[in-house]
């Protein structure tokens, strides 16, 4: 065996653009019901923290025509990591160049990744320091908890759709640095429909699963992260009380062991409020990979997921529009 | 600033040996009330797992005339990243050789820290593999889950006593590339108290905290995690149905926000069940110290540690045991 | 208003007998999986209880050809209490005598509802003593917390299916003193498709939900109680990694508020773990009655419960079976 | 064995009014903190309820010059009971005589238990009806959950401290119609402590509890429930976030076993944050007595309670102030 050094450029996700024809709406969704924080607005762009975010900013809502995503940011682990992974991204002829950072951001590079999704990565980044009477009586704690409805925690991870899951992850592997953690794969291996990546101990940050509708660049879901189960059970019941729609939990994937709750925000994105997994902490971890009979319809307990969070997602294409030869004919199943 | 590179060579916690002098009750403790799984015995020593765990054991308990430390196991990220520390080490004087592993881990480098902890790092490891009728349903999950008293995951971490806190604190912080996360500081920042360290993103996997009674070597508390507060509250119901002595908790500690349980296993190591804390993800990230005033008692909430929690550790010594002139005088504080 | 005075008689739900097929798979079901106390046997029964259970026992599985229910016995609040119900059973002409009582119950009348489900009141009750061994350090628990498996802790309610809910709930009513709390009406209020009832402030201990197969005396659900929703997320990560298969859940139902988990116990019955639900203090409370669109598909949240929670029950039958004229057209509903 | 036959007239604890000082911010206390709804204003008074009560008011508080109770109001399960109570409250002196009702309460029975705190008890009550806006997508919720702080649902239960506890617990057994479901009797037995109980199941609605500094008609502690032990720790969490004083917890108690948070509002009263404890559904149920040893601390797990759970209530009092000869003597224990 010869002697293998992982890449470790990049920490962690540090903030995510989403895009939503309705920001009024939207950002009552994400302050009042889900209970972040709004620090800032820029043009027509609003930008939010969790409470126990560690930077400024690691939301930001931007009006738009069509939902789905805006930018994905990554932060790396140090300024040369940082170029590291731009020479990189670059030799992989994936890159768009050095950019001035925004919202509190350094310099950095941005690219796509093969399917399109808007990326860039970053190492500069200014910390959030909560105003008078924002501030927490734990010191180790960047923002008060104000309790105000879910109060979500932090972000977590992202799940893209794709047309071709291999190409993107193994661009996500060997051009990122990621570690791949868990694929589900059909036909006997041969399809790979979805795979769950980190460039951390965390289970993920990125998933890549495929889009059954063969569009590009979309968003499955953005996930933000609670500390219990019982705070998502919780959060249920405060999105029933404000009519907000729930497509799909609280329950329990098999994949990832993450406990989930899916709604739409009214800019029509699909969110998930999501605590649970688990750390891989082992740097020789075997990716775990399901079959189709393994994998079922991607919940450990209880009723399936609906049709929807297989063929939803932003922004919302009919066959038509865009792959009309495209299109992909799976079994069923069910993304994470 | 000059272009700084973080060193990112060991990977986790990977094994702790607690030496007990009363063995089948220590097993009593940590197999039928935390609900701990073993998985083999070899000479006077018993190797336990946490059905999360992903190495083949990540426990043993190794019967002694006295309780305390046995040896403190660190898996790297690589071949090439062990050698790097076992260079490192030797360089700071602190080598003790390499030697073939055990309890299903590769060759390893032996070594101690300044106060004199005997540790080790490897890379190679066995993970486990369930027999029939211990796999889960889960196939990301190692081991059944299997509703026995406690039911601990995984190990999570270690917290140490020495006599020089700031000595030990560099050798982790510079020679094994530790991240420096939280710090306890008294007189004006001039007494290093505590230091809260780890490899990743966790919040800490190792420590030092001063040892008042100015001995070697000796074990504050070794960390098992379970995934919810809830979980924590219920371990207390069943650590009290078992006749088993808390010594405090469950409550909140503000340092590290995590939420802790104490009791002493019957060879007198102090156990805690933990839950809670919070990821570090900035690489960045400022450690946060705590004076006299802001560290009060150490809890977040509610009635402050007792006093065995500073005098209490293993081996139990009195001052005139071994250090009669170097005994520290604190004000009152409480290490985590 | 004339002076109306509650029927206070009954004090609660005392013991419920299950048939099954499978004894021995059935008492692995209860014992080992939930964690309830095998406290006898005799002849082809056995007998259990919760830890948290006042009288020695307040469950037996007894060997049959079929599941299904065997006797539902209710305690009365005292000797003349359980008199004067007896008499007005007798009066309704349902009757069935005076017997000894079994199990640790004392002298019983015995009688039928309109539906025909064999019940019997009786006040005499011998408490649980733990023996040695058994004992809670918790002076106020009967019984030890065992910590084995879901560890339910007492029996909680049942849900009969019936031909003609508005018959059974009148006599629930005016002749067993019970208080109506929700109701499930469809076709303008003039189909009663569900009555939720209780001898007490607890929200409900009997439920009577019409049958659609016009079949008489059948069971829909037993269910125990646990203390936390967290208990109930627990509970089916055990019931998953035992092969028990759920049928729904965890997830909040919107009548009754109760959070529940729906398996079936080897022998066919349907049990559920439950927790939640809301007390009903208010002597005045007007019951709550969900019309077709109201009532929705019975969940609060989430994914709708299966057909197979409307269309099994236990004995099961087939149309033919029983009842070939008498079959229900239902829209679609799901009874609790 | 002669036929008993159970009081059972009063139903539930249905309003408290409290007295405090600074209403403004005893209001922001119970409103803004612990998330209760303002319901109206009445001169010196404003009348709040949680959630999940059933009346339109269950709580108000009272501009005073110290805090403390004003008057505990009592629901009757009928009309003819309420007569039926007043009666036995006449024949036993302490009848004070008929009122009309106040916020929403019909006509009612004011009285003094032995120990001068000042009781009424009523039938009639408005329910509440939710305003446009502030509806529960739940229709058996009488209010929207708002997820505003610690959101308690509904008010639990009271301690009182009195002179003589066995004085006041046989008025309230006898006159009353609650039941004794525990108590801490010393001394052999000779000297009763405390003692707790209630009108229905529910564990309690009234605890009496020995004033060791020998003054009368004082509060011990008003308690308010949520329905999760995690419910509790999370308000502990806003509790210390909003600078209010944590005296004690989250711990549990043993006697009651109940899950407990103590703190104080702004005008001096202690408040409890509750859930856990458990039904007393037996009719026969005997009384749980603690003596010196079996009561310890009062605490299940962890650290004692402190002094001040003992020494403190409302309104305060110095052993000078009113009972100079009649301070008690007690060997250390902690009152629920």
């Amino acid at each position: 065996m010869t002697a293998h050094e992982p890449i470790q450029d990049i920490a962690h996700l540090g903030h995510v653009e989403l895009l939503t024809p309705v920001p009024d709406k939207s950002l009552w969704y994400f302050r009042d019901v889900l209970g972040m924080e709004a620090v800032g607005q820029e043009g027509q762009s609003v930008h939010l923290r969790g409470y126990g975010d560690h930077a400024h900013s690691t939301l930001t809502l931007t009006e738009a025509r069509r939902p789905g995503l805006g930018r994905i940011s990554w932060r790396a682990v140090s300024q040369p990591a940082l170029e590291r992974r731009a020479d990189a991204i670059s030799a992989a002829g994936l890159g768009e160049g050095w950019r001035e950072g925004e919202g509190g951001r350094g310099r950095c590079f941005r690219f796509r990744d093969p399917d399109g999704h808007a990326m860039e990565i970053y190492y500069d980044e200014a910390p959030y320091h909560a105003p008078e009477g924002m501030r927490s009586t734990l010191k180790n704690l960047p923002m008060k908890y104000t309790g105000r409805g879910v109060n979500v925690r932090r972000i977590d991870h992202l799940a893209v759709l794709c047309r071709d899951v291999a190409a993107n992850r193994r661009f996500a592997e060997s051009v990122l640095g990621f570690r791949l953690h868990e694929q589900v794969r059909f036909d006997r291996g041969k399809m790979e429909v979805g795979s769950w990546l980190s460039p951390s101990i965390m289970h993920h940050q990125l998933a890549y699963v495929v889009d059954v509708k063969g569009a590009a660049g979309r968003l499955h879901h953005f996930a933000l992260w609670v500390d219990n189960r019982e705070d998502v059970l919780r959060a249920a019941d405060l999105l029933a009380e404000h009519g907000v729609f729930i497509e799909a939990g609280p329950s329990k994937h098999n994949n990832s062991q993450g406990f989930y709750l899916y709604s739409y925000e009214p800019g029509g994105n699909r969110i998930e409020i999501y605590s649970g997994s688990y750390l891989v902490t082992a740097p020789d971890f075997q990716p775990v990979i399901w079959n189709e009979q393994e994998r079922g319809t991607g919940v450990y307990w209880g009723t399936p997921l609906p049709d929807s969070f297989l063929n939803y997602a932003t922004p919302d294409v009919t066959v038509s529009d865009q792959a009309p030869a495209g299109t992909v004919k799976l079994p069923a199943f069910d993304p994470i």
